[in-house]
């Protein structure tokens, strides 16, 4: 019954196997023995909008507002959107500029396959989330990956620069960061842009940014993404509510269209139509209404900063050598021996679980999501303390 | 920008035009003077399931009922469906049959993916939704159409058992039907049923059988749609709740997986694998609460009762031949001299708007959605006849 395509694609992935991992765990010794630092699923309280929004849902609950809308979205959340990120950015963005998606991956979807054709390529700067080779694959889109600097964990510009090809269409940052947890300093951000425009001096050639950013506002020490609009004109913003909310289930989000890029309309009318064209239809209506009332809030980012300082310590203290992040809810942490299957193997042992690095093209790693509550964090010391025991003595 | 793939489909759908026209008319006239009957938006009343699980998702409201579940759901709203469905049907469905989808158009789209390939077919019953093209068309399905009896407006069987070939894969239908608002009778159904049957004594193919059910409840006159998972192994049932609970917007529906089918697992993994990889990740939380809510409610349907007769009746007195459905929300109206794109602008010079035919291959014809309010019907009845007598002096 199944496709030749999908019976090529039934491996599972790195971290659903991870996940799976935890439930087994899980069930064998209990929930409160397990840590599982496998997922991302964000456990901060959701800032007050989110109950706002559905108290307002319910007071005029009625078909209306829960029928269809535009494939867009709503005006009036579009227009919000546009009007926080003017005011945060000093952007000009119009509603027409905005488009109301089911989350990032439904935005990074349709971005792709508006933009990018089969045998075209897509460059992504190592370690990278997962699930951009997966959606690339579903376009037939060739994924050029940029090496990373072992000393700084940021991309390799040199390899960059000889990494763009005359097929090269669209390239897709991030950060903060998943999986380093490093938000790129001003220097990195410029220094991608610099390649981005010399290559349009050099040959004329357009190369779309994507900048997806459900870390925006998970930074600390005082650092601020980038932002990349300012940078480099043909700059497309893809945004979740997933983490900044705590509502990854909700499934919303947006893609922010360069007001003054040639072509904007029809790249608008092009991702619309994959909306529609791929079963998405309009992001769920509560959702966006969530997501209107949360345009200017966060969840309180100290409670992962708080999270993030406490596993680092804890792990120096151990004899490990984080990697120091400062942005997003993850911690690359290199296997002592450099051999991740093991360490992952050990950790399990602990009844920790992580996710390898190779999952991100970076092996010889393995990624803490710490996003679980503080109280795990600290619980969870003592078990990487007995696993340090096993490399360090 | 924009890839070549999507300069191909760059055309407004037959259905966008005509919500446009709507849109256009509203502008020039005012939105109480145009008849729209272009877009199936529900307007009854919403069962009151919806505003409980809104209630109950507030005073629950923290990051864990907000947060990422398993890619098929809720257990315990996958665990209500089944439940409900074998209450309904006595079929034997455990919540690991069930996949929780954004809507229908979410499910046909990871279920054509999951089980054709590029070149291979897919039968689908003319007249029929246009978006089943289009999602063919994403996964380079070739889409074969049965044509239609013209004197029942119900597939021809002769034809459709001339259509298969041992690249059909999958077979799709949708009673209620858009667009006729025919219910299919257990003889037309079982008819379908037997060509596969016979296909399969004869050929040993596999051919799965797909029922899109959006509108399964809205069946008036006493009938009631068929159960094909009764009547043939190999289906999936595919429902939504955008209809039955006016939550159009909200996008929540589900795949129903044969229990006995061999490869049934394999099949459930290939859906779900669909839902992460085109990024969609999960079906909205608070939209998988209103479901489950709804699992045994529906609108009001005697309210699309009323209006389907007021309307009928009314073409009729005008002279017109309207095609007699007793389900969904659709009727089917002959152009009188065969014209549709005349009939359509004739319409739209009295500020109804309509769907031609030709979008869901039956030309010739207007589709009439009458999910608007019983007294917009009425008030549409005087420009009717002013168009009737255009045709009839």
């Amino acid at each position: 019954m199944i496709s030749r395509f999908m019976q090529s694609r039934m491996a599972p992935s790195p971290i659903r196997e991870a996940y799976e991992r935890a439930e087994r765990l899980k069930t064998e010794y209990g929930a409160s023995e397990v840590f599982d630092f496998s997922i991302g699923n964000p456990t901060a309280p959701c800032p007050q909008g989110v109950a706002q929004a559905l108290s307002a849902t319910l007071e005029s609950s009625g078909p209306a507002i829960h029928g269809y809308m535009q494939d867009c979205g709503y005006l009036e959340v579009r227009q919000a959107v546009a009007d926080s990120l003017n005011r945060r950015f000093g952007s000009s963005f119009g509603p027409e500029h905005i488009v109301m998606t089911a989350g990032a991956a439904c935005a990074l979807n349709v971005l792709m396959r508006a933009v990018i054709d089969p045998g075209d390529e897509l460059v992504v700067f190592a370690p990278y989330y997962a699930a951009y080779r997966t959606f690339a694959d579903n376009w037939g889109i060739k994924l050029v990956t940029v090496p990373y600097d072992e000393r700084t964990m940021f991309p390799n510009l040199d390899a960059f620069e000889a990494a763009l090809t005359p097929a090269t269409r669209m390239v897709l940052v991030n950060t903060p960061h998943n999986p380093t947890g490093l938000v790129y300093p001003d220097d990195v951000a410029e220094g991608i842009v610099d390649v981005l425009k010399r290559r349009k001096q050099e040959t004329g050639q357009d190369i779309l940014l994507v900048s997806d950013e459900p870390y925006r506002e998970l930074a600390f020490d005082g650092t601020k993404a980038p932002w990349w609009p300012a940078l480099y004109e043909n700059t497309v913003v893809v945004y979740s509510w997933s983490k900044s909310a705590s509502i990854a289930g909700e499934r919303i989000g947006y893609a922010a269209l360069p007001p003054t890029m040639e072509g904007v309309d029809e790249l608008c009318h092009c991702i619309r139509r994959g909306i529609g064209e791929l079963g998405f239809v309009n992001a769920s209506a509560t959702a966006q209404r969530m997501a209107m009332a949360c345009v200017d809030q966060t969840v309180d980012v100290s409670y992962y900063d708080v999270n993030r300082k406490a596993l680092y310590e804890g792990l120096l203290d151990c004899g490990f050598s984080p990697i120091k992040g400062n942005g997003a809810f993850y911690l690359l942490l290199p296997a002592p021996d450099g051999d991740e299957e093991r360490f992952l193997e050990n950790l399990a042992a602990h009844r920790i679980v992580a996710v390898g690095g190779s999952a991100f093209e970076c092996p010889g790693y393995v990624r803490l999501s710490y996003c679980i509550s503080n109280t795990a964090i600290k619980a969870s010391l003592p078990r990487f303390a007995e696993v340090a025991r096993l490399y360090f003595g």
